[in-house]
């Protein structure tokens, strides 16, 4: 199995030297050594994490991809102009294609497969989604016997950090984003990361999996987690939540639902304890039940254990493109946000006037929505109080209009809060 | 893709309802119709959870394995006489196995991989070990990059409902036995599960697919839960743990461990927060590191939703024997129980007289052995003092030694408990 690497970067350089410490236990596994040909980078004379010596190095990638001795092309250069012209100048060239690479596949993941389908080769992308957990062969394999419900993951490690670090040490977004970045979790400009667009990527790419739809990453309704407060974090504790930015699809009555934000979820859930930077998927199907799946969603190696799992996959003859669904796809409706139901946590600041919350409740109860908890906290030095409420299941359009008829207000003294609740259950 | 079946019970009654709700996703995932052509049951007349109008029912197990249309027979009769025999025939018929039977692959699986790989058949066994959860083919495909370093999971669920019970109610084991008896969770005889024989089978299963191993069932080391107590629990919970009955497989310089006993994990550990009936297993492994796979471990659709993502593999031709690595088995040496070293909790009772505690110290000093934590509570109404200990890294044969020169002593009143603490991290 003679193999291309496009990119040597941090996965690139895990994959070979994953490739090289484990040879026995992969040949093991299956009955076949691992051949890296050639890699194509940006510069050769780069000082790498692995040790290149037995592979060619090109600086014009299209040499991996016409190589004729390759048979798989490993795309780990991200991106998606210049990786898609390589995906597909490989796929003509009848290459089998393993890519971590989530982006591309958000949108460009149903031309691609098209094209790879014709083709007859392998379009296989573990690692786009969740690192080195093994979901999406859990999805396509192991749970194939089920209708899968809905997904609900962190599936961002950057997010998960901040908001993990931002409750355990009670410090500010803004303040913990800077040491994610210090860290190296979090790129220079996170806007990715913290608003959820790689989730809502790596949603799409579950989702198609899970109900066999097509890529719909532009129809993702995707909120991320930069105006999470402190605030929010410990009304959410004192009510039994943790603040989690989850990737929800779900199917329902009229499509599915396809979601990015943050997300209380009861501290009695064990994706509520998935804390740092680790990936957790939960999954909802009709035969198994609930089952979740947890691990690194990031680094060099976590990475490369799932795309050499992939490559593992080929020379098995595993893990076809049709196992992924990908052979008989439609475009599953994806529902309107404001027809979303959920519960609701809102959370107020509010003159500390009289009557003020009777008020409030009155506009809960002028629209038909039930109060399930409400705490209403300490009176700050400008005489405001903050309430914290959440609500029994309503539509996104109903508690958005409570959101404006509580602004419009003349009691109230700041933009309301307001965070999906997610049951999970 | 021509199915038959031994034995229509929960499981098996669980496969027919699975298939034939979700016959539509599960063609578009395999593309092929599954079609169940006869099943041997006991007594035709008997009253099922599934519709059997479709298929012929035989009192003749032999029926089944000889039926010249079939492809692949799904063994869930359980046990490992007949069975092992039925099993045997219909490789030799060049069928494809399926089974949930890890008694016999725990007892046989050497013998019968041996005999599938000679005839050229699939052998797959994705819910013998933690129902419904994909853990084989997450070690075996997922993880395939990886040099699994160990594995711990709850891997029956009947242990765990006592566990969880005792610890949430503060009941009894005998008390929660019998109600997971009326529940239906323990069996009349409920020693397979209590005593750890059914998580050793289990366990020999995982260890084999992770390291490379022959099935060593009759090597691991086992200790039931039936000598928990609430005092252990209350003790473990002051302490930072909670006492769960793990299966454990781990690489070691000498060879492997395999043990199954009650065991001390930290409440910080996503583990000790399974509950109720509930499995996980937790691998670690080299590239990717720590990963979690949770769900249902027993029920009847769990169980058929792992027995036909098994049968979809077979259809998509995948999941080898091969990437199950039992191609290429070795004996590797299973390292002694005493020579097993980890941190240990003890409970004592001893009477309370001067100088009590100096002594049972001086007895872990004699032996080289640092005390972690020690806590001593409330005296009885016999004078008598409860301590609880949790010791540095000793090998099991010293803290023996430690528990064997206390229950001399003295002052010593009860027998002591002794309860491995695994770190997992």
């Amino acid at each position: 199995m003679k193999v291309g690497i496009l990119g040597l970067g941090t996965v690139g350089g895990g994959v070979i030297n994953v490739l090289q410490k484990n040879s026995a236990s992969i040949e093991r596994r299956t009955g076949v050594q691992i051949e890296l040909v050639i890699a194509g980078v940006r510069d050769v004379t780069k000082k790498r994490i692995c040790d290149t010596s037995n592979i060619k190095l090109t600086e014009d990638p299209f040499e991996v991809v016409n190589h004729p001795d390759i048979d798989v092309v490993l795309e780990l250069i991200g991106g998606f102009g210049l990786a898609k012209e390589l995906v597909e100048a490989a796929i003509n060239n009848g290459k089998h294609i393993i890519t971590a690479n989530k982006a591309l596949i958000g949108n460009h993941g149903n031309e691609l497969m098209k094209l790879a389908n014709k083709k007859q080769v392998r379009f296989l992308f573990e690692a786009s989604v969740a690192g080195g957990i093994p979901i999406i062969k859990a999805l396509g394999q192991g749970l194939s016997a089920n209708n899968i419900e809905s997904v609900a993951g962190i599936i961002n490690g950057t997010g998960n950090f901040i908001l993990t670090d931002m409750k355990e040490k009670g410090r500010d977004f803004d303040d913990v984003l800077k040491e994610a970045q210090a860290l190296g979790y979090a790129e220079e400009d996170p806007t990715f990361d913290i608003e959820g667009i790689d989730a809502a990527h790596k949603l799409s790419i579950l989702a198609a999996i899970a109900f066999g739809t097509e890529i719909q990453f532009s129809k993702v309704y995707t909120q991320g987690i930069s105006k999470i407060t402190t605030e929010d974090i410990l009304h959410a504790t004192e009510l039994g939540y943790t603040i989690k930015h989850l990737g929800i699809a779900k199917r329902v009555e009229d499509g599915i639902e396809l979601r990015v934000h943050p997300t209380l979820v009861s501290n009695s859930q064990l994706i509520a304890q998935v804390d740092g930077v680790m990936n957790a998927v939960l999954v909802k199907s009709d035969a198994l039940g609930t089952s979740l799946y947890y691990g690194a969603g990031a680094g060099d190696e976590a990475t490369a254990s799932a795309v050499i799992a992939d490559l593992n996959d080929i020379i098995n003859n595993q893990t076809s493109n049709h196992i992924l669904g990908w052979k008989s796809q439609e475009k599953i409706n994806v529902v309107d946000n404001d027809a979303i139901v959920s519960e609701f946590f809102l959370r107020l600041l509010v003159s500390d006037i009289k009557g003020v919350l009777s008020k409030v409740t009155g506009i809960f109860n002028d629209h038909n929505v039930s109060i399930e908890a409400l705490i209403q906290k300490q009176v700050d030095e400008n005489k405001n109080a903050h309430i914290a409420i959440t609500t029994d299941r309503v539509s996104t359009k109903t508690v958005m209009n409570i959101k404006k008829a509580i602004e419009a207000s003349d009691f109230n003294q700041a933009e309301v809060q307001l965070i999906h609740i997610e049951l999970l259950d």
